[in-house]
This record gives structure tokens, sequence and C-alpha cells, in this order.
């Protein structure tokens, strides 16, 4: 993981535990795949891919909703580290990064979620892929795991667990497959 | 100028004194427009225009010179404040933004250089634009100073006088036409 910007250690060693796709446009949910295949508009087939995409809730500050605007939120990024601290805090034996419709999980991030913007993501398979930001939490993934939990309070405390926690959105600078095992 | 995480003066008012577009492919000298007609690639007509483009020796360290990444440097911007700190430090009358190859000149932003990766630049014509980055100072525009001033030292000291100042690359988040006068 190399960038101009981004205070990164370089000692931190970063790794893909697994490749996710949601490819059922109506729900957040992924599936974890064999291997990922990237083109500029980010992951094929995940309900995310685009070049542009409509405005959402999030852009309402800036852009009026259903605006097309460029897809800087084509990938999501989790870590184990940081999914573990959510789980803990929901009292939950874990959280799938597939609940939350992340299409990488990434090892060795306990702080994958303060990393700036614009810091550039080197896959050792080749990919290139630029941090747009933290995920904020919304709260499909809590209906999720309310429902893979019915006892928990995962629905109600879930946005509060994960704040800070959710990961990152990347989009692709150079499109490449990923597979896990790949270093970061 | 809004942006969840630049830390940019709410009070601080920017405004498009003009627009330039540098259409001959062989030379990076802009000349300005009555207006910029942008899309997702950038300025339409002007030679960085491209949602891709090959990598050059500012990502000698991340990709191959000549792989096809994504554009992030579509438009370059500068501000009044700092072409006059680069003038002052270099004793010329003035730096033209066209001579740096600028697309956008800026009014009201003594430290534009210093605006974080990631920073939405939101225009009253309705574009939305997204900080990439500063700018490094390369020797071209050291050539044309000096063209234009042959007693002045530019040629040599352009790059130490311009570090920090030279304004910063953008991408389009979402295209609209940019006029001068249009507050930022």
């Amino acid at each position: 993981m190399v960038s101009a910007a981004a205070e990164w250690p370089a000692s931190q060693a970063l790794s893909v535990v697994s490749v996710l796709s949601a490819t059922d446009p109506d729900s957040i949910v992924s599936t974890s795949v064999p291997h990922l295949e990237l083109d500029f508009g980010g992951v094929v087939g995940d309900r995310h891919h685009g070049l542009t995409r409509p405005s959402d809730s999030r852009q309402l500050r800036y852009y009026p909703r259903g605006t097309m605007i460029r897809n800087r939120r084509q990938l999501t990024v989790v870590s184990v580290e940081e999914l573990a601290e959510i789980a803990d805090r929901l009292s939950l034996p874990s959280v799938d990064p597939a609940w939350l419709g992340a299409n990488l999980l990434v090892d060795g991030a306990p702080e994958l979620s303060a990393l700036p913007m614009g810091t550039r993501l080197l896959l050792s398979g080749g990919a290139g892929l630029i941090c747009e930001g933290v995920n904020q939490p919304c709260r499909q993934p809590a209906e999720v795991l309310q429902t893979r939990f019915p006892r928990s309070r995962a629905q109600a405390g879930f946005v509060k667990a994960a704040y800070g926690r959710r990961g990152i959105a990347v989009s692709v600078e150079l499109p490449a497959p990923i597979v896990p095992g790949e270093d970061v």
C-alpha cells in the first residue's frame, strides 16, 4: 500500500482474505466468489458497478437526489479487525462481510476506515484502487444482521457500533482481477 | 465549496476568474475561452480529456510507464494568489495561468494547493469537481516562462518557486458548463 498522501505505516502488511460480489440488484448482501473481475466501473456484475450512478441521500447536500454523477463508490473494503470490533460491540459471534455487501475483506488493518481519501491501494495481482472515503453505516446491514440474529440488538445498535468501522469505498484506477491471498 | 472531509473555511469565497482550454496536443499552453464544456472525461477538446490516460513519470512508483489508468488529472485549477506568489519569487511581472496549461483560474484561494484530496468543489453553474491532489511542478511551464521572459531566471527557478503553489488537479464528478464569474 503506497500513496503520496497517506501516512500508512510502511511496515503494515495487508492481505486479501476473501472477495465477494453483490449480484442481486435488490439486496445489499454479497457472496463469496473465487475472484473479482474489475474494469473502470468497478466489479463486473456487482450491483454497484458503473462509471456513473444516481446520487443518493449521502450527496443530498451537494446534488439533487438522482443526479447522474461519477461513481466513486465502486467497491467496499472492510477489515477483519473492524468487523470483529463491530461484532464485539453488538455481542454477536461474528459479522460476515457479505452481510454488509462488502467486496474485499482484508486482514491487518485495524484502522482501515481512517484511511485518507485519495490513498492508493496497490494489490499484488496488479489492481490499483483509490480510497474515496469512509463508508457511512446505513440501516440495510442492520436489518440483515437482525434477521441473522433475531434475539440480538443488532438492528438498533448497528449504526452506532459500526460508526468509523464500516470500511471504505474505493474506485478503480487500474483494473486487474483480484483473488484471495493477494498482498495490499 | 463544500466537503465532508475538507477543512476549508466556510467564509472563504472563491470565484472563477477565467476558464481556459489546452487544445494543442503538442503544447501545454492553454488559451482563454468563453466557457468550458465538461463531461465525465474532463474538458471536451482539452489535451487532458479522457476517462483513462497512460500513466507517466508521476506514477512510476506504482505502475509501469504507459499503463492505461483512470484519468484523475482532468483539469488543472490555479489561484490568482498563488500565481502572484510564484511571480514574486521569480521577480516576474506576472505568471499567466495559460502558460501553466491551467483550465480554471480562481480568486480567493491563497492556499488552494493545500486542499486535501477528495475535497468536493461545487460551482454555482452546477459542475461538481473532486480534488485529486496538488499539481507537481514540471519543467514545461518553466520553458514557457523562460521564452516569455528571456532575461529572467524562470527556467532555473520555476520548480522551486512553484513548489506547493502550482494549483491542484481535479476530476469531474458532475459535468456542467463552467463560465467566468461563477462562485465555488
